[in-house]
């Protein structure tokens, strides 16, 4: 990890509620300047948790001033019916008047468990515990107190140089497995200090998503709490203008960080033993280059033939086979780090068993998938599946 | 396992071809008299074995006279270009002429490894070291005869007396993954010694697969090579009227047949410790219980919880929220086996986490779900997720 660079208008502070675990860091806050802009993109599955909810309703109706983020980790306060939703109310009107913030500019997160209630007096003690702890330094500890199953911090920062300023971009991310489209048991938080407005944020956090943490997928499960939430801190001098030139820098650099993040959510999954890449090129839309590639990414048995080193198309072909989008498997090609596998739907010529053993004992895996149907690409992240990955969420209740 | 009725007008012989597994039997041939009748079921996977395309094909061009089925297991002769359909011809003339059967009327079946060629000329051999011992009482042989991963055979055999007459089903199946309706690498043969027409059959094995083999999945993974096949030998004193209410009687035995090799399928699953039936209820479609059905069976953080015992209703209600059928989880009841776990989309408030934990320890697991959406319902067979899952599957090439 290179230097972190502070963003200027964000300060950081995390505590211990002393709960799941123990004394470690798991709540966090984080203060917002008033020029700030924010952009937040939630979980699609219909089954939301209570701060979900409240954040969705409280990033719609945001009045000028400063704004706060309060997360916790350790509990997901998901299906805790009406109590859930009011303990969410109540820490955040707690903690905004101690930061004199109006409580609909605080957003709150959480990822955990599901289903317990949420031990709401401990959480808040340990909000109010991170105020005066409260400072632009403290990235390091913020992308730490947030984990849950993951066993390392992910966090990037990076500067950019755009004409004659430099603008620095710094987020991290939690999730290790639930981790799919539309993305799952993830909370991801970057910070850019540029002067952004509103449709432009939303705009470059859509863009950003669909290619980090919507093409990625640990299991195909997702989560009631995914967040992913992008801020703009920048005030008059770091102004941005629609549709410039500088503005599709700035988007390229966010959309790095994104990227980087997903790696290193893959790099974590549960149980992983490997980083793999499905490239699907050559189909008629987008939607079917997107359903292949997730089909494939998601098979149990072409993640277990990964985790064991196994060279073996024949999966493959069958997930791409009993796919909705095809219905002809005529013109597919595989090659999996550059080795031939299928060639027309049947094994390809020139495939060396001996090769594509040795090709698949990587720790990285690219297999490349060409429909023979279009023109239209798409590729997604995955890991393989384990035995550790069984062992850790027959284990752990997550 | 009780009594095997023979039945008449099928007779079987099984050899070895001392490929994969050596010396054990994997050859099986099977003749059928000149009266029988047949209805087949294949793969929906748009990727087809050589022999099911025959198959395919051989059925829609049945010529009056005796029939006979040729299945191999070890290699699925699936991805084997022209080449494998060219071995799957020559095998099923040269059997029909020393058969004295019409190559046409030759059915053939493979299951296996895919994208290996087949050795065709062993196959053959064992095919015709088969013949001479063709015999109506060899329903054990073949039915371990077709076994691949599979631990255990899959023989169901029952008799039912309608009217004053008394008719035989008997049947055998292999499979233990990749299992998924519009089923998957599995192979199931069922026979009745009835006359019925090829309209009944075909609608009687279409009844019979939707709540069996259509209502089961392991993995969620498909292969190219699955089949199905429904025969009927009877001669004019077994004729079974259409719509009769004999007709009824039978097809509900040939029914209950076919559920109970599902059972076995399920019991056998690879690395399964749980039998599980989720079944949902108060759907407002048809469509929208099933999806829900399989998404909830197909979820592997639901699947890893089962295997731990864990009563993970949050991760059930999490995989009820990301299907595409729901937009509301908050009408959704979720019980295990009795057990209370959720009451309108939160935590039931009779839960017992005690209670919930003995209840998970039972090897049969009923995950019963009300959407409270309508009057729809849908119940589909599935296992848990262990790491002898993984084990299994990333170390056999199969």
């Amino acid at each position: 990890m290179g230097k972190i660079c502070h963003i200027e208008g964000v300060k950081l502070g995390c505590a211990s509620s002393n709960t799941r675990y123990g004394k470690r860091n798991d709540s966090l806050v984080i203060t917002l300047n008033k020029e700030s802009t924010l952009s937040g993109k939630f979980t699609s599955n219909s089954f939301k948790a209570a701060p979900v909810k409240i954040a969705i309703k409280n990033l719609q109706s945001l009045i000028k001033g400063e704004k706060a983020l309060v997360i916790n980790a350790g509990n997901a306060n998901a299906a805790t019916g009406s109590k859930g939703i009011k303990d969410v109310k109540n820490y955040c009107k707690e903690i905004g008047s101690l930061l004199n913030i109006n409580p609909s500019n605080v957003i709150p997160f959480s990822t955990g468990v599901i289903g317990e209630p949420l031990p709401a007096d401990k959480y808040l003690s340990a909000f109010k515990k991170a105020l005066p702890l409260l400072d632009k330094k403290n990235w390091k500890d913020a992308a730490q107190s947030i984990l849950t199953t993951d066993t390392k911090q992910k966090l990037i920062s990076k500067e950019i140089k755009i004409g004659k300023r430099i603008f620095s971009i710094t987020g991290f991310a939690k999730g290790s497995g639930m981790i799919r489209p539309d993305f799952a048991t993830l909370l991801s938080f970057v910070f850019v200090d540029a002067k952004l407005n509103s449709n432009s944020l939303e705009k470059i956090h859509s863009d950003a998503l669909s290619q980090s943490f919507e093409a990625l997928t640990i299991d195909g499960d997702t989560s009631p709490n995914d967040s992913s939430l992008l801020v703009a801190t920048g005030k008059k001098d770091k102004q941005i203008k629609k549709n410039s030139n500088e503005e599709r820098a700035l988007k390229l650099a966010i959309k790095e960080v994104f990227e980087q993040l997903s790696q290193l959510l893959v790099q974590d999954a549960e149980g992983a033993t490997k980083k793999v890449s499905v490239n699907v090129a050559k189909a008629k839309t987008l939607k079917q280059a997107k359903s292949v590639a997730f089909t494939v990414a998601e098979s149990p048995l072409v993640k277990t033939a990964l985790f064991g080193n196994d060279a073996n198309w024949g999966r493959i072909l069958s997930a791409i086979g009993r796919d909705s989008e095809i219905n002809d498997v005529s013109r597919v090609s595989i090659s999996i780090n550059g080795q031939p596998m299928v060639k027309k739907g049947n094994l390809d010529p020139k495939h060396s068993e001996k090769s594509a053993a040795r090709a698949l004992k990587k720790k990285n895996i690219e297999i490349n998938i060409s429909l023979g149907l279009g023109k239209k690409e798409f590729k997604v992240l995955t890991s393989d599946l384990s035995e550790d990955y069984v062992l850790i969420n027959s284990d752990y209740r997550s």
